[in-house]
């Protein structure tokens, strides 16, 4: 049996709702500015919808929950559906579980039986609320009851006046406060005049509601048939033509049929709802009860307190999963695991801005004390960290990331900020890593592939590897400052061409095997580009160079290296760069360069040594013993380092 | 960093619409009668937003999987972003896997060299829509790009006329028709005023809409950051005022962040939508685009075809799951594995009352031909097997669900419609299991549960077991009629006490051995217990007695029995029951009768036999060989049966 072609000859359209001709509706032109009243009924509503349903264990440990986050009304069992449910209700009183400020619920069919061990359940009670229901309708008053309306409503004021028999006896004996809670179970499906009707029957047998003393109405969506714009009319309707309004409240009670339970929530409250009853993430019967997690987030993120507190979300989130052997989806609002993340280039890209923006923005408010703190933010509408999750998971990348992405990760977890033109160049990286394997780059995986591409690890990885060097001025006349200053400031200024003459003699390995390098020019760069060619004919330039300092005094370089002849890319794409980190920012240069040209040898054959841990053309010899154990400036001239030692201690101090 | 008692500290309420004074909307008045066109966005946003994105090998599969489901409208890639994403517009286009029918939708970001490589892809097309994008809204403007709005009209309007060259170009060369889809990415939080504004300069500067060829305008709402009315309000206002409005189309773009993205969309569609952009199940970044299965069947479900054939669900599922790597959530509309499932012992009583009354009601139509067989049930909008699925989980049983849920089980399972007092005494004995076990008493484990309990099983359970037996009419004038009757056109008419008197000679096993019993009573029951209370001592009276008739022609007995004293319930609670079936009624009620008597015996002791397969005070002793073997009726006065026969047939019948 397939869907019909012309789904009219099976399915009705909802009906609308009978307002007076050129009324106008009330709920669209306003807004929520004030949190409702909030029924848990995960205990109840919730339980009864489980393949396992909870034991009283469980039930307790979720009360307390409830407790903790703020709920002051709660709805705890169907007493008369079995003895587990009865005596549930019995242990939290008799126990104290139930704090003073919180009502505790039970829900009873319009039953003389049921209703009479019902009520017995709360001896004792500070505050019951007693939830009495019965479908009214059509198909139910027809087909489940085989009842007129008049039936249905002399069935109800039975339940009623019984209802208030028993409690103000139990009030005579104890001193308890009852609330009567008439749940107009299928409400939403109920011709709107008769729902009205049966609400004034029912106040007027109660005949003692007050503004201190409401008789509370649930106006059930118990299936969600009709637009959420339906429901509103409804709770419109219902607000506007009950009686003695102000001494009524409006309980809202959506389910999810249609998805849209939590709008329909909204809308409700705009309509004339006071109160909402649902679920923890959305448990209950079929699609579920409405969610009540994503209502209050959706308050707070419009700048409404809900009075609720899920500040540490994720252990609730566990907590109730545990309880009701359920899974939160991954999408799911507020609590999904996907729903901080984003995983497109252009998202990542916006975020990446957003917080910085946001940092800098909040920073002058904390100086000048002016304005607010705010939260704007791309594609994240609410701070994950007020409901205790991190920005560890705003960005992820996949094959369809951008370089955005990739680059927040290294930012991250390596702390580096690498210049676009070498986010495109790294994103490619990664890109053709991820079209190979098809999957997710993990923060851990990028992390590691920039640290193989760009030879950062503790131990030499790649063919060429610098163990140590030292710089000697060649110009008497020259000044050291720039490496002090450097070292003295942490500001990073690495030297630049144009400088005085200098001689770099380096120690550096290649293939294995330790051989010397010795060159001379102006600055760091173009001494350590002379010696290359020297000594391995390497023939290369430097193209665009970067660096900024990063925490532990440290300096990054990034610097592009070419062969001679190769045109930059202005994107950067397939571009090449090396990386070069220190406490030092002249040695930063130095590793980025030879960082660089890792990437950049392929499988070159090298010339043999022209020497061999000797000196070729200066006088430094006599030196080469102390550069493994020397660790500080020679004369406040000359630098030289074991890489290897402050590798390790950027990679100990990476968050990977 | 706890949530913030007074959030509005940190977040913004969402802007009004500025609507002219006194304007009274006109979207909560509208309904929706038509479908919207759907795009499907699954190769796309969906794809883009997937822990591990398809290969376009899976994205090919899920291509045809919307053809068939009845797609015209599908975004395929963002051919700018990568070579794969290039390559499968040039495979979908090239390996004509697009039907005439289909138009093929690309993603732009508004960058000259990207919209060059994103409308080369398309080389060949027959109808192509270009999506041309960039965010407008504040946030994006001042801290993702830094324009001013002039700015950013500027950069919109040089990327349109780039469109307009380059598809005027393709369509000169190829004849392919190609659609602009300008997407004011965060449409929902950009100022109403500069999004119409933005509008209507993209639509003059392409010129060349009609109501035939319309400009495409994607209102997205890329974060949901607002309640649903408020989405209305901005559609609404963008409808009112654009330019050209009968040469516009306006594509919802909704995200789900607060959990109303279904509804924003059947409201947006109120307010002017012509469009809907989702995907299958919800997937998309973070909560995920709209559910384009839930808005389609919402849309059935009120009697308006979406024009999309979903009558496969559960296969759709299947694949869509697959491809996004991804599962459907239990309590997802329409498709989550609970949907069609009651817990609840009222709803599925309810229910279960609903679907007797629509198959009647159905009946009546087909054999009147008069009034419509619609669709009302208790608790389930839709026929599930309007979308493949079926009735068997609609009721599911757990210690939350009343009598009513374990009868809806036995009767789907077993074809048996219990007594109601019987209903309560078995459901006493599926809720003890239930609650001692803590687990749901699958239909499988009810069903073992009921052959258990009244001994209905292919081999003999329980201490008594009727194997075999005969009846002899005492008075030689009493008629047969009644055995034969019931045999020939299978009506349920067991002959009751007060009958002519007739003797009970039967072959009973006890405790696994073989005794004769013999006992004379006016009708069957009353010789039957005269028979065990002359040979086993059993004194039982026998309470309510009901049978029906069931499929292959079998009555089904339910027999209540108590010994001497024992006062029935009235609600059935502890009565004890026995159940017989067999093709004939006198079988069928001798069985149930033994059979309730294994449920009442305990276990007592029984007297030694006084007779061991010889007669005591009859002549029938010549018969007792026939017995094993004779299935027919003898000389139209007595029965023998072999129950064993029968039982299985009954088991291989039952659909467990």
């Amino acid at each position: 049996m397939p869907m019909l072609s012309d789904p009219s000859l099976k399915y009705l359209p909802y009906p609308s709702v009978p307002f007076p001709e050129g009324y106008i509706r009330q709920w669209p032109t306003k807004r929520t500015t004030t949190s409702p009243v909030w029924l848990s009924t995960d205990l109840r509503d919730g339980n009864q919808a489980l393949v396992n349903p909870m034991s009283n264990t469980t039930k307790l440990e979720l009360f307390r929950l409830l407790v903790k986050i703020g709920f002051k009304q709660i709805e705890v069992a169907y007493p008369a559906a079995g003895e587990n449910e009865f005596q549930f209700v019995r242990e939290l009183i008799t126990n104290n579980e139930v704090p003073d400020d919180v009502a505790i619920q039970i829900i009873t069919p319009a039953r003389p039986d049921l209703i009479t061990k019902s009520i017995a359940s709360l001896a004792g009670v500070k505050h019951g609320i007693i939830h009495l229901y019965n479908a009214v309708s059509p198909v139910f008053r027809e087909v489940v009851f085989r009842n007129t309306k008049e039936q249905t409503v002399d069935l109800t004021l039975n339940a009623v006046r019984l209802v208030k028999k028993l409690t103000e006896e139990e009030t005579a004996r104890s001193g308890a406060r009852f609330t009567l809670n008439y749940c107009l179970e299928t409400f939403s499906q109920t011709e709107p005049e008769f729902a009205v009707e049966l609400g004034n029957r029912v106040l007027a047998e109660w005949g003692k509601a007050s503004p201190d003393d409401k008789v509370y109405f649930n106006l059930a969506a118990t299936v969600e048939c009709a637009p959420s714009n339906h429901y509103a009319d409804m709770v419109e309707y219902f607000h506007n033509n009950i009686n003695q309004r102000d001494s009524v409240l409006l309980s809202i009670h959506p389910h999810n049929d249609r998805g849209t339970g939590v709008a329909a929530t909204e809308l409700a409250l705009l309509a004339g709802g006071d109160r909402v009853e649902g679920c923890l993430l959305g448990n209950g019967e079929r699609t579920g009860n409405v969610d009540l997690i994503t209502l209050a987030l959706n308050l707070y993120s419009q700048g409404v307190s809900p009075g609720l507190d899920f500040s540490n979300l994720p252990e609730i989130v566990q907590v109730v999963c545990r309880c009701n052997e359920s899974a939160v989806p991954v999408r799911y609002p507020y609590a999904g695991t996907l729903v901080f993340s984003a995983f497109a280039g252009t998202h990542q890209d916006a975020i990446k801005k957003g917080l910085d923006a946001q940092a800098a923005r909040w920073e002058k408010v904390d100086k000048t004390g002016e304005g607010k703190k705010y939260w704007a933010m791309p594609y994240i509408p609410i701070d994950p960290k007020d409901i205790g999750y991190g920005y560890e998971n705003l960005i992820r990348v996949s094959s369809q990331s951008g370089k955005a992405g990739t680059a927040y990760v290294i930012k991250q977890t390596l702390q580096l900020d690498l210049p676009r033109r070498m986010q495109v160049s790294f994103y490619g990286i990664v890109q053709n890593e991820c079209e190979k394997s098809g999957k997710e780059m993990s923060t851990a995986l990028i992390t590691n592939a920039f640290k193989q591409q760009y030879c950062l690890s503790s131990k030499p990885i790649g063919r060429l590897h610098l163990q140590s060097y030292s710089l000697i001025p060649l110009s008497p006349s020259s000044e050291p400052s720039s490496l002090d200053s450097a070292e003295t400031d942490g500001t990073a200024t690495p030297p630049e061409q144009g400088r005085d003459l200098v001689r770099f003699e380096g120690q550096i390995s290649v293939d294995g095997r330790t051989r010397r390098i010795l060159g001379d020019g102006k600055g760091v760069q173009l001494a350590l580009l002379d010696a290359l060619r020297n000594d391995l004919e390497l023939e290369i330039n430097v193209g665009e160079v970067v660096s900024h300092s990063i925490e532990g005094a440290k300096t990054a370089t990034y610097i592009e290296v070419q062969t001679p002849g190769s045109s930059a890319s202005k994107s950067g794409a397939g571009s090449i760069w090396g990386v070069g980190l220190s406490s030092d920012p002249v040695t930063s240069q130095c590793r980025a360069i030879i960082s660089g040209l890792n990437g950049l040898v392929g499988d070159r054959r090298f010339p043999r040594p022209k020497m061999v841990f000797s000196p070729r053309r200066d006088q430094s010899a006599q030196r080469s013993e102390s550069w493994l154990r020397d660790f500080t400036f020679r004369a406040g001239h000359s630098v030289v380092r074991t890489p290897e030692h402050e590798r390790s201690e950027l990679i100990a101090a990476s968050p990977i």
